[in-house]
């Protein structure tokens, strides 16, 4: 049996100014790289599961620990995906 | 016209240690989340490219900004994936 996994994707909510991103996009303009309008820096999560953890208690227990530990609910939103 | 996105996620090659997340690992064992083997943290962008941007040319150039600006392909490896 292979191990399940999920991706966590957090990233700051669409109104949060993100000056990391910011300053990518000035480096990349720098650079000559012209068609890009907007740069947005996130975090990514892999997580992988024991084998023989239950999918739906899995999502569950996967959509707590990337609300509560993950990612910051008042600036960050999140989204989760399984993948194998 | 809708802007084109380009998302750009950059991870630890799977040789390389990942010290970020095996504290992450541990935090949540300790939080008594113990069906969780293993957590590896990337990085995640987010790309908005300019309106009317080719789609062959923009492909080429967001995997060479992946792999000269974001990824440090010595340790790193990164997946890049167009949305709308």
């Amino acid at each position: 049996m292979g191990f399940m996994k999920a991706r966590v994707y957090v990233s700051m909510k669409p109104t949060v100014l993100d000056p990391q991103g910011q300053t990518i996009r000035s480096a990349l303009a720098g650079l000559g790289h012209t068609s890009i309008a907007a740069v947005r820096q996130g975090k990514y999560f892999e997580i992988t599961l024991e084998p023989g953890t239950d999918r739906g208690k899995a999502g569950a227990e996967i959509d707590q620990i990337a609300r509560d530990v993950l990612a910051n609910p008042v600036i960050e939103e999140y989204r989760v995906e399984f993948v194998e």
